[in-house]
């Protein structure tokens, strides 16, 4: 297949390497980058080089900052003492998205993962325990996704920071806000019963 | 949203300005561009400018190339008296991959669409019909897409350049190959019923 250009099939291909682009979605987003004025196609790439130089992870949380510590970290107005535990970045996003939560996070990038032949060691779980062993942490609430993964993450976590004397939670199970009950699987009704609470 | 770094939510808005591509896909692209290494990062970048620096449109049938004549311009094995007239360059890749065709091609471009206010000198007509005002043609196959749009650009065309004395042809409409009757539409059985060919 040589009908295009060698530099357009490199393009293509590299946008086939994204998660969840396909060939043929690959070929429609290169076309619509050689559509582009000139300035809009340099600084779309400059925006990869860009992100890719300045963003790193926040020295204490591990969240993605383009400085040594995340606006969270460094805001004076968050709880110090209570620490949210998510999977990854998006984790925060979600959990800001309610304002509910008032304290600091930490960051995992992945959780505990035989299968993909990821270990404790390959995800930020160290650092989060060096936080917890430095003190004045009264709390850890762990958020990550309420799958086998997630859950064997924060079983992990769990029995490996309790030592410290700090208090660690989880968040809720239960059916969703504005769902069916029709709809709710079994495991999801049994957890929702187990943790009835009284009005 | 200062959660992210800001340079991380230009790139996000970037992918999100794709065809295609919600501001959940964004950020799921970016975080994946995050992730790659720094080389690949790289080279991604590079492969949007070097595409949009090198390719341009054949001087002859418009399809996209990054020399002045593309590869099927300059083949010496394809019938130059046979023109293919479609309307971007994925259609040449279409009639290509039916290992079919062994004339040349004109890419437009686009489609005459009122609506969208596109007009015959938007696309490249008069490109078409400076080259079979040339001399040389005998048949124009026009393959614009099967819809009002590329019907309305296919007689439009066709109008324009059987004064010249060019067999002015357009692709079968029918049944597709291997689907089931049951299934197609009134206009497609009319028009397979029209075009009727003897066993």
């Amino acid at each position: 297949m040589d009908y295009f250009p060698s530099s357009l099939e490199v393009l293509i291909e590299k946008f086939a390497t994204l998660p969840g682009i396909g060939q043929k979605t690959a070929q429609r987003l290169a076309f619509f980058v050689l559509s582009l004025p000139d300035s809009e196609a340099i600084s779309f790439a400059q925006a990869i080089l860009d992100a890719k130089k300045s963003v790193s992870c926040c020295v204490v949380c591990q969240n993605l900052t383009d400085k040594e510590l995340c606006t969270i970290c460094s805001s004076t107005r968050r709880e110090p003492g209570i620490i949210c535990v998510v999977s990854d970045p998006k984790g925060v996003l979600a959990i800001e998205r309610s304002h509910e939560y008032g304290g600091r996070y930490h960051v995992l990038h992945g959780v505990i993962s035989p299968m993909n032949n990821v270990g404790p060691d390959d995800i930020r779980i160290n650092e989060l325990v060096a936080r917890v062993a430095d003190g004045d942490i009264s709390e850890v609430i762990m958020a990550t996704n309420p799958d086998t993964e997630g859950e064997t993450t924060a079983r992990y976590i769990s029995r490996l920071i309790s030592p410290f004397g700090v208090k660690v939670t989880r968040l809720a199970y239960g059916i969703p806000v504005g769902s069916s009950l029709e709809f709710a699987d079994d495991a999801t009704l049994m957890r929702a019963l187990e943790g009835r609470m009284e009005m």
